[in-house]
């Protein structure tokens, strides 16, 4: 059958579970509907249910009408669920893969080139890549093979080596497509653009004017019904070594050759490389955790950790972590970015706040100005992107009062969200379009960086201190900061004018 | 009587004239309402009409309820023209000094410090000051003497040299307050406090990122019922050797030693001393001039200059200016600022408007986001004190396309003018600051400026061109512009956008 160049079988393990439904099934679907699918596309759902066809076919048109109400009897739905099959098997079962290889092989209705998304239990990932590799389904003859890994990529820097090198015995690192939906691409652009394109951010962007960078992601949700895999993993790891040191690096890079994948990752690296190890008895100073205890959320009471359907009585485990790191090179040389996370917090709010240096010079000191602010760029990733400059401006009247204003520039709204990072990350796997990918090395020196804390804290004898949820996180947190006047950013509400 | 220590004597020439009645007489009744005056402080208003002081307050009142309704029957009317006194007298006559000097001295109902306000014809300035150091009244023996003298001083550098060494000797140079009243307390300390209470300013105001300034005073009136005095004047000297030189130095000066009137007023000399000097053969490619001919504004048709009342039919007059200007210091070298004014022109409009240059790499040319526009600082000063940043920001959407986004503040809307500028500088007179007030040397500064251009015109035997009363000025004067990218920026609208 002769497809257009760029058509490829998207074979989906794991198709039957949460991320499926919840995720990658309806950004199919709103592909489809922009006409992104190239045409002859196929998608192979594979799963351990014994569905047939036009089960699978029944379950995900539901799925996707579930979520977007106009689907049904949408054109484009039907197209998606033409393009759809299933296919029953064990990920356990080595003869599976061999079914699975007759199976893609011997039809003339698959394109040649596959992506095998792995939305499945990470402990699988190496298991699956394995079987792939042993019946020759990563083998390139014909069409490629690119393979999709959902994160954690480990979960710490030795598993995070081992499965590493198990993969590479069967896939180039070209072929991995290691992702990170949260970084979706309009975030990772949006921030290059405002850095890049802009001849007034870059000479700003250094030691010289910034006088630290903050990095937050707070949730209102607790543990929800993921204890089982969030009991093993924390705040640490789940959301600090993978999203925040993502964003970090953005934030802090060089400017890259180009905007290609690879000069991109380079510089990416660079900073991850250049962040300064923390050494064991450092820990508490550059790293707090902590773990929520009962409270209100919206004015609704809800449990504490310990307290969750699946959570250990006695869990160490942290829903909320912060840290901070110093970058050793002549940019950011002295400069805290300070990182945190937590869940059951205040507000669901993600954003990059950098906080200048105050002016050298108090002129307006002695006059009703009185102390002059320091100057903040706020970067808001959620619930809305936007941009907001606070700067200081004269008060109107006959006397010299300032204040605080805010710039603003809204990049996407919510209800702008049409586009799914998924839909974009999907896109860029058939395209071949790596830069909002992880590269290994990557991953490898985010759980570099992560590392001594999260063996400091697996050691550790002191009890796990707690924050009321609803609260902005535990006040051990503010023993971080290297100054005074610092403090921790929530949200993008104006600070308290002073007059 | 015993006084506060700042109340004063307010003797006002030319009182009966048009300053007095639309300017001078509703501010003092707003600093009356505001409670500012002090107490004890009298005002005797000047004039040649034969008026009595009930004449006189019963004009005053009806000037002031003409402009300021509620004023009628408010407390603070009645209060100002309690302090209101008549002094009937012609400027010409030396006689007249000494009455004024035997009523000032023989009352024990006026303070001993005196203002003498000269709300009179330029031309009289001299004659006014040497009479009244002639009589004794500038001798500060028990109260002190300023003498407030309105633009424009002299007409071209020698004349002002001549002016300055008449009152020179009579009065000390605190003692001279030369008001500019285009350039309120307000633009002055929005600019200062911009410029230096931010953090983010300063690193970028300099000749590495700045590709040019434009200054621009738009009008869209006509020379109205002033043709008597424009005809002498024309544009270049009405508003560019003041009022956009004032903005010129506010915007290009180096930070002062302190926001004291003289640190800042050393700093603005030092920029009007920086300006290149435009030989006689520089003046086509550096000055453009054109007169207004008849057109439509708001839609409805207006005379050309020459048709206008009092004007000359062959008059050479310019209704429009326009200089590029470059500063031979380290901040500014090679950054041309560009001045202009005009009368009937498109819109009312005063604008500073900042343009970067490009950013150094093109990094998103490649892709759909094409060339990147320039980043704009614009400070919006008539008819709304604004503040916009023009940047570049990602689109949202799939693709990488880009777009400006406009940051606003807006410092005071036009609804928020409670203070005109004459209020604060009569206050500024009674409080001895003379921050806002012209010191002789920016003003002897200002006329080297464009003393060479005024030359240059009065000798040039070109016929004067001519621009369509609803426009935005001549075509020919772009030719100022030293690179085909750069373009007169006329208002706070975003620039069209680009794809």
């Amino acid at each position: 059958m002769v497809t257009p160049s760029n058509s490829c079988t998207y074979v989906i393990f794991g198709a039957t579970g949460n991320l499926s439904r919840i995720k990658l099934m309806p950004a199919l679907y709103h592909l489809e509907s922009a006409q992104r699918l190239p045409a002859g596309s196929r998608i192979l759902a594979l799963g351990r249910r014994p569905w047939s066809r036009q089960q699978c076919q029944q379950q995900v048109r539901t799925w996707i009408t579930e979520k977007t109400e106009r689907a049904e009897n949408s054109p484009a739905l039907t197209k998606l669920i033409q393009r759809l099959d299933y296919f029953p098997g064990n990920l356990d079962d080595p003869e599976m893969y061999q079914r699975l290889r007759d199976h893609l092989h011997g039809s003339d209705q698959l394109p040649a080139s596959i992506v095998f998304y792995l939305a499945i239990n990470p402990n699988d990932f190496s298991q699956v890549v394995e079987q792939l590799g042993r019946v020759g389904l990563l083998t390139e003859n014909g069409g490629w093979r690119r393979v999709v890994i959902e994160k954690p990529f480990g979960s710490d820097l030795e598993s995070a080596r081992t499965l590493q090198s198990t993969i590479r015995r069967h896939l180039r690192e070209e072929q991995i497509y290691r992702i990170d939906h949260y970084l979706g691409k309009s975030t990772v652009q949006n921030l290059l653009v405002f850095r890049f394109a802009n001849t007034m951010m870059e000479p700003l962007w250094n030691r010289n004017y910034i006088d630290h960078v903050q990095i937050t992601h707070a949730e209102t949700f607790g543990v929800g019904n993921r204890a089982g895999f969030y009991e093993k993993t924390g705040a640490l790891r789940d959301m600090i070594q993978s999203h925040l040191l993502q964003l970090l690096t953005l934030v802090a890079m060089e400017p890259p050759v180009s905007m290609e994948a690879e000069a991109l990752r380079d510089e990416k690296v660079k900073v991850l490389k250049s962040v300064r190890q923390i050494s064991p008895d450092q820990v508490p100073a550059h790293a707090c955790r902590a773990q929520y205890a009962q409270g209100t959320i919206d004015g609704v009471p809800v449990n504490g950790y310990r307290q969750e359907p699946g959570v250990a009585a006695k869990s160490t485990t942290e829903t909320y972590a912060a840290l901070k790191l110093y970058l050793d090179n002549w940019r950011w040389r002295g400069v805290p970015f300070y990182l945190r996370t937590g869940k059951r917090l205040a507000a669901r709010q993600s954003l990059v706040a950098i906080c200048f240096r105050n002016p050298p010079q108090q002129f307006f000191h002695g006059t009703q100005a009185g102390r002059i602010r320091q100057n903040w760029i706020l970067l808001g990733i959620q619930p809305c992107e936007c941009l907001r400059m606070e700067m200081t401006v004269k008060q109107p009247g006959l006397e010299m009062r300032t204040r605080q204003s805010s710039l603003d520039a809204s990049l996407r709204m919510e209800g702008d969200l049409l586009h799914d990072a998924y839909e974009e990350l999907l896109l860029d796997v058939i395209d071949g379009d790596r830069s909002l990918f992880l590269r290994y090395d990557e991953v490898e020196h985010a759980w570099g960086v992560v590392d001594p804390v999260l063996r400091a804290w697996a050691s550790g004898t002191d009890a796990i201190p707690s924050y009321q949820a609803g609260s902005w996180g535990p006040p051990e947190s503010t023993r971080l900061f290297e100054k005074l006047e610092q403090r921790w950013r929530h949200s993008l509400d104006p600070e308290r004018e002073e007059t």
